[in-house]
């Protein structure tokens, strides 16, 4: 809301800085207090869902990580091993890591596996179907992943987040994003990326899998209809949170490719989402930068990032938190009795 | 040292993550791993020096705040409501700010003050001259205040910070910043900054006086006569401040335009302090690009902040505390039962 917007500015006005200098963070602090409704936006605690699934199209060669590492990565994560682990406790986020379709049996009981993070069982699936060969979900399956992801965004509305973020884990899930975006119109020399030295001849194998894939199934252009053929459980998963927090006055923090791909189908199904989401940082891999651009969201870093598991999420969310602790904790010009100017073209 | 540049890499590549997938943190960390001489390094705790002083070309009218406002910001820190308070407290920094020439008398005592930071007296003048009429410090305001600087780098050893950094506060301190990179041999047109709206009558203005301020004063093109004609002892202090961090094992993180200018003065006098120092954030005034590039710089973030106090230096310190995190807290491969890739291509 307008008004909303101008009160946030005033706001940021009279605190004891010259005008407009805290730079960017005065706009994540304006488009926060405008996704809140509340000037200035407030954060107790932030939390960050890592969405875990298993891929089908990892049959197909496009990875050169075995699919048993999703799994292991889990329990990296619950036992606090994993990169997220160790920037979650420095920026503050509290971890929700989510399995989204892991391959495999039910992980154990809590009671067994002593999680050092919240743990939410929430899979529908055993990992997507290969894309290549037949639809990556069925509709049912789609419809109660689009589902637990709404459910989720409640959990965060319920855990009084004022920040959420989004972070991702699963072999394969770049080929998946990268289709996903092919099928919605984007260039696949933008979408397939060599990553840190894959070679020619892989790089063509994955770009023809990909190609030949989104013809194969061949989907509308709709949100739905793209992740029903050529998604995943847990990247629908991501779409459903990001949907379902219309209304909930929260803001989301989206890490790099594949969470961004997921944020872009949703963007199809809503174009308001953007105005509560945000761009963690840009990573890496080729086909983040065009997808964002599409959004009209601006990353917050850029630090050559391309490990996932919103490690990236967290780091741009957390300078969101620092504005808005200058916006709060900072002493107004008449408090610090301060001369002010009125034309603040010179930095003090 | 080379060798322990390898034994740094050699660690994070152990980790469980796609090799060099942490990005540019993965830098900083092999970056403070020379600088301590230790694999993995270690950031107990992080200071910073903020550098308050008084400029007295702020009489030409270079600056649209009245110089009492440098002894207002410097109690509004104490009170812990500035920017830098709110910035340093979300990023786990302890602030010394010192008195580095502010005008008028010395502040009252702690015990009157009741500091909510370090407060440390170090001034040697009260200001620095107005060098369009006259050199900026005498010879011996130069020595004590580059002496000064040397003894807050010990300070900061004393205090075990695995991580400084240095932030400014002063009006019209980036008039003789730009003044002095414009001795230095710079451009004066990229060295004079519009800020947000200073309009093109005083911009002139505001390079004529910098430039016939260089004309007037004419020092030889090393550090000290720069410092001497046209510096002021704040800036000659984290000059002193940086020099004395060698051989001490302790990283630097710069703030902007003005602490850059006297980080270029340093690297004048002894090239080696880049290696020691890192680029906290790009800030929008104008000269600060040029200056870190120079140098072989490159800023962490780039957010559009001109606001100073640090408040860009401490995010981008943070950063580098995030990675350090990252390295000493996340699994190995083997610790972590995962299965490595000896070709890592892909992202999990």
């Amino acid at each position: 809301m307008e008004n909303i917007k101008v009160a946030m500015e005033k706001h940021l006005d009279n605190l004891t800085k010259p005008r407009g200098s805290l730079g960017k963070l005065e706009g994540y602090c304006i488009k926060l207090a405008d996704i809140q409704g509340k000037v200035p936006p407030e954060i107790k605690n932030k939390g960050i869902y890592v969405f875990a699934g298993d891929h089908g199209i990892a049959a197909e060669g496009v990875s050169l990580y075995p699919q048993e590492v999703t799994r292991q990565m889990v329990l990296n994560i619950l036992r606090g091993g994993a990169g997220i682990n160790a920037l979650a406790t420095g920026t503050n986020w509290e971890i929700n890591l989510v399995d989204a379709g892991v391959l495999g049996d039910e992980f154990p009981p809590d009671s067994e596996l002593k999680p050092l993070c919240n743990f939410i069982r929430a899979r529908e699936t055993k990992g997507s179907r290969n894309f290549y060969k037949e639809s990556a979900l069925t509709k049912e399956e789609l419809q109660k992943s689009l589902e637990q992801g709404k459910r989720l965004a409640r959990d965060a509305a319920a855990k009084n987040y004022g920040l959420t973020a989004i972070g991702d884990l699963g072999i394969g899930n770049t080929s998946t994003a990268a289709a996903m975006l092919v099928a919605a119109g984007f260039d696949p020399n933008d979408m397939v990326d060599r990553g840190t030295g894959i070679d020619a001849p892989m790089l063509d194998h994955k770009k023809h899998i990909i190609i030949d894939s989104v013809k194969r199934r061949n989907p509308a252009k709709t949100g739905e209809s793209i992740l029903e053929n050529l998604g995943s459980s847990d990247l629908a998963m991501m779409t459903g949170f990001i949907l379902g927090l219309e209304n909930l006055k929260i803001g989301c923090v989206l890490d790099g490719f594949p969470v961004t791909s997921a944020a872009y189908i949703a963007w199809m199904i809503n174009p308001k989402v953007s105005n509560w989401l945000f761009a963690g940082h840009l990573s890496k891999v080729a086909g983040h930068k065009p997808a964002l651009e599409r959004m009209g969201l601006e990353p917050i870093v850029s630090l050559d990032m391309r490990l996932g598991e919103g490690t990236g999420a967290v780091i741009g969310g957390h300078i969101i938190e620092l504005g808005v602790l200058a916006a709060r904790n900072m002493a107004s010009f008449s408090e610090a009795h301060i001369t002010d100017s009125e034309k603040q073209e010179e930095k003090y």
